[in-house]
């Protein structure tokens, strides 16, 4: 749960991003100034744009706060792209998984197993694919 | 010159855009680690996105790095958007033009007179409005 670890994590996805061919805006990790939840970064390589919350995990499930999603819905809408939640357990590459996709809790907040990363989440080399899912999802 | 009043009048705009229902990045001013010239900040409002380059001035022309430019109009591409540099002199508006409407130097900068923002500048009410020229100059 370190923060310097997530922050590690999250370098690494914009980094691959980077290599990708995307261009990458990355929200700072030090606390803004704006009212509104921001994601972590969002990311554009001439064909999709996606909007990406980032969590990393030791292997425990993720849990990602309902204002967290709200939003990166919200900008999704304003950018006309897919909210991407990016999980990245240990020993483990990135998943890419739609909001829509995931386990709500009681409180209803998001909940992400490992086990359902694996077998549901879109991977890296996926994502600018004309293929890929979560394009389609927000397409219409 | 200074930093801070710059920094002021980035986030005046930042504000505004909000106020005006945009969804909003902004690249923290601290230096980023990234190797590319990322703009100022990324707007969407669900219609258009704008990639935008601000500066702001107490009266003398204003000067933009070559480098800043083509950073700003490959981040566009990326994002499919408009390039913006947005310009603020003290006692006016936030003027927005296009990189290419603007005069370059000899060494490859770019240069936006007061005067010249204010004939060809286009004003905060014209971005998200349908008409926008901005919008135009990149829809093709």
């Amino acid at each position: 749960m370190g923060r310097s670890k997530g922050d590690r994590r999250e370098r690494e996805l914009v980094n691959k991003l980077y290599e990708n061919e995307f261009g990458v805006m990355r929200t700072p990790s030090s606390g803004s100034s704006t009212k509104r939840e921001l994601p972590d970064c969002l990311a554009g390589n001439g064909e999709y744009i996606y909007a990406f919350e980032a969590k990393s995990s030791s292997g425990p499930p993720i849990y990602i706060e309902e204002q967290k999603i709200e939003g990166l819905e919200y900008f999704a809408e304003k950018f006309d792209c897919a909210p991407v939640v990016a999980v990245r357990f240990d020993r483990e590459s990135w998943y890419f998984l739609h909001p829509d996709w995931l386990y709500r809790t009681e409180s209803g907040n998001y909940r992400v197993k490992k086990e359902f990363a694996n077998e549901h989440g879109v991977q890296f080399d996926e994502l600018g694919n004309e293929n890929m899912i979560l394009a389609q999802e927000t397409d219409e």
